[in-house]
């Protein structure tokens, strides 16, 4: 089904990340991978060297040592590619790696486009498309959830799902095309109420799938999340205490940097992303002065509220009416009270009848846990499974399930119709299924996947 | 001569430089590197496997799949560090990394220290100190000298020249403590003006080893440079031109960004640095009010200066005045005419009887070559060849050099004297010699080398 010229051409790239580190590995993949290498290589022939071997050796631009090296061999097809592999890994300076990248340019590879690696992977068969897709997620993951749900996806899992729904229907498909070919004798090899009843259980798996991507967007790309509450309420002392804690955590292990995550924290693996608290954190402190509806207008962006008051200066029916105010956004609303350690038990005993709240100390770090557990139930996430559910996570494969639906609608208001109207029916679901695995695709679908690829993988 | 417990646990340590790629490495040493990374691995028994070989699998924490890798083995005492030394090549997620990480730790690996694979290396007889000295420059080299300087030093270039001299120190160290030996009877087995001339040939080398410390210190570390002048005089146009011309050469590939170098040029390998040309922007704009002495005070982090004028607004005796008022620094001091584009013959040739200046059009572009010409020029590099000549590059080495020299000046004047004394400051030589390359060390001095390296190398 798929046709695409695959090229004979040799990419290069490198493919751990830039900076420096004690080593860089320098990926090559196509038919000259080993011979290109080989032409720069001073230690054994690496062309009469069994796949899967390590050798040492250097690399040389002519009388000029660039580096020592260890040049790793996968020989076609047993590599990540189908084709021949090499790997050197050199020292992780840039300047080398610009060096050898250079000579291998030279010497006839051609610089790799953003995820071609992974896009010859998939065309020479390694893996289907929701597969491929699944590495770019992988390396992108942050989370417990978010990598779960790619390396499972990367496995195949959601795959095989996929393939088996669409298997049941190439089976009805064929059948009604078989009648086809029977013209006028009026038989009937596929059974309607069976087809009825497949489809109806397929267009019910879908069903779930699409909702189970309401999950998958919040483990992909994290719950936005913002804090509102007057100036005194104590925001950004409930932020860093969140911050704090995550920090403790993920500094387990040095030299595995954290640095470029700011205000993120992790809860349970769900990513609680707290937007532009920094512009957001401004306007609140203005608002009595601009109003509410701007406020409510920086909002949209979020799809979780926590509504932060102090105990101390903010009475019941305050809260009531702010958290009123906040409703018409129909999100999730969290109310919690902050500074009950100044407080007495005649205070906080005031605000019990406010449904779900928290009340918590940022400044003491109390009842943390509380809030953390009633973040997580806020997003709702207790109904899914994530350990046995396949979730989807990716906008594509929504739009080609929602694609699939329609016409598997079609296919049943037509069944008591002329079976060619059916077949073609079946057909575009049978498509539109396909698109998502891979077995149909086109070289816009491939170009839009791979080029959010990096380059190297 | 080493005396060092070597420690008998495994160490682990990311490889790779942080931050998303298409993979990262972890790598692991130690007796136990292999058989931990079999109990975390889903494959063949690695235990089982040939050295230099490479294995596809997963690693698992209980039935959780971390990621799909590929591990490649180096059986003790083949591999880097003469260790068992295991490298797991996962995908390049800071994540996965830190999972893995964390694991391997779980399992009895210890996070290793900076420089800890190569301070094993050094430690087991992989090379001498200086070579490992060298695998953190060349790590670090970024222009062609700085790495051609690193790879001769990792290779064995200089270490060799030292224990060549060593050696024949070493003979005539023997033959005088043989004499000792015979105590009384007043033999002289070592030729008193054979010795005189090695030493004086060993002194006339060592001369020239410092003497290249200069010439290795500035491949090393870049020439420290800054351009003054009046406000209009173009300093921003002239760094910017030397700027893009640099960035349109390393660009060539792209995915080696060179983005975190901030305004350094590379010239015929040589790197100058333009520092803090921030502060000393504004600080020359502001000249007239703040006076020169603030100015000249800025300059001494240089040892370069730049004295650019616009030959429109500047006449000849203003130059002249300039460039005494900065000779006190004694610095290599370059003058620069700009906005020769927009200057007749008349004014330029007013400009003549100044000595070694350079005219240019920052604007146009124009002449930027002779300026890069009088750029080496300055820094007096013409003399040494680098191709031929070794090139001492840490000040380690030179301080361990001067000691050298030192010694053998008292060898020199101890020649008449009892032959005890002369092997002592022979011995006194040959110590010094030999920490250079390591066969003298202690732990203090070993701490301080690697401590400077970063974690995984």
């Amino acid at each position: 089904m798929i046709n695409h010229l695959i090229s004979n051409d040799t990419i290069a790239a490198v493919a751990t990340a830039p900076g420096q580190g004690a080593i860089a590995v320098i990926r090559l993949s196509g038919p000259e991978a080993i011979a290109i290498t080989n032409s720069v290589f001073k230690g054994k022939d690496l062309r009469q060297q069994a796949s899967h071997t390590i050798h040492f050796g250097t690399i040389r631009e002519s009388d000029r040592v660039l580096d020592e090296v260890l040049v790793s061999l996968f020989v076609a097809p047993h590599s990540y590619t189908k084709e021949n592999v090499v790997e050197i890994s050199c020292h992780g300076s840039d300047y080398i790696v610009q060096q050898i990248m250079q000579l291998l340019l030279k010497k006839g590879a051609r610089l790799a486009n953003a995820g071609e690696f992974t896009k010859r992977a998939f065309l020479n068969g390694q893996f289907d498309l929701a597969q491929a897709e699944a590495v770019a997620d992988l390396i992108a993951s942050d989370s417990a959830l978010s990598h779960e749900v790619a390396i499972k996806q990367m496995r195949g899992g959601f795959s095989q799902e996929i393939k088996r729904l669409r298997g049941e229907l190439v089976h009805f498909a064929s059948m009604i095309e078989l009648e086809l070919d029977f013209g006028e004798e009026d038989v009937e090899f596929a059974d309607r109420e069976q087809l009825r009843t497949l489809i109806l259980n397929i267009q019910r798996i879908i069903r779930e799938l699409l909702k189970s991507f309401e999950l998958g967007n919040v483990i992909k790309n994290g719950v936005p999340t913002v804090i509102v509450g007057k100036p005194n309420a104590g925001k950004s002392t409930l932020l860093n205490q969140l911050l704090n804690e995550e920090k403790a955590i993920v500094s387990d292990v040095p030299g595995t940097t954290r640095d470029f995550i700011e205000d993120e924290i992790n809860i349970e693996g769900i990513t609680f992303r707290f937007i532009d608290t920094a512009g957001l954190r401004e306007t609140t402190d203005k608002v009595e002065a601009i109003g509410v509806e701007r406020t409510l207008q920086k909002l949209s962006q979020s799809s979780l509220i926590i509504y932060l008051f102090d105990v101390l200066s903010t009475t019941p029916e305050e809260v009531v009416e702010e958290l009123e105010k906040l409703n018409p956004k129909n999100l999730p609303l969290l109310p919690v009270a902050n500074k009950i350690d100044e407080a007495t038990s005649e205070v906080l005993a005031a605000f019990d009848s406010i449904e779900g709240l928290v009340q918590i100390s940022a400044a003491e770090g109390a009842n943390m846990e509380a809030l953390k557990q009633a973040l997580i139930e806020k997003v709702n996430l207790g109904r899914l499974n994530t350990r046995q559910q396949t979730i989807v996570t990716n906008l594509r494969h929504v739009d080609s399930l929602n694609k699939t639906y329609a016409a598997l609608d079609d296919v049943l208001n037509g069944l008591g119709m002329s079976g060619d109207l059916v077949a073609a029916d079946i057909r575009r679901a049978l498509y539109s299924l396909g698109e998502i695995t891979g077995e149909i695709t086109t070289d816009d679908l491939l170009d839009n996947i791979f080029t959010k690829f990096c380059i190297g993988k």
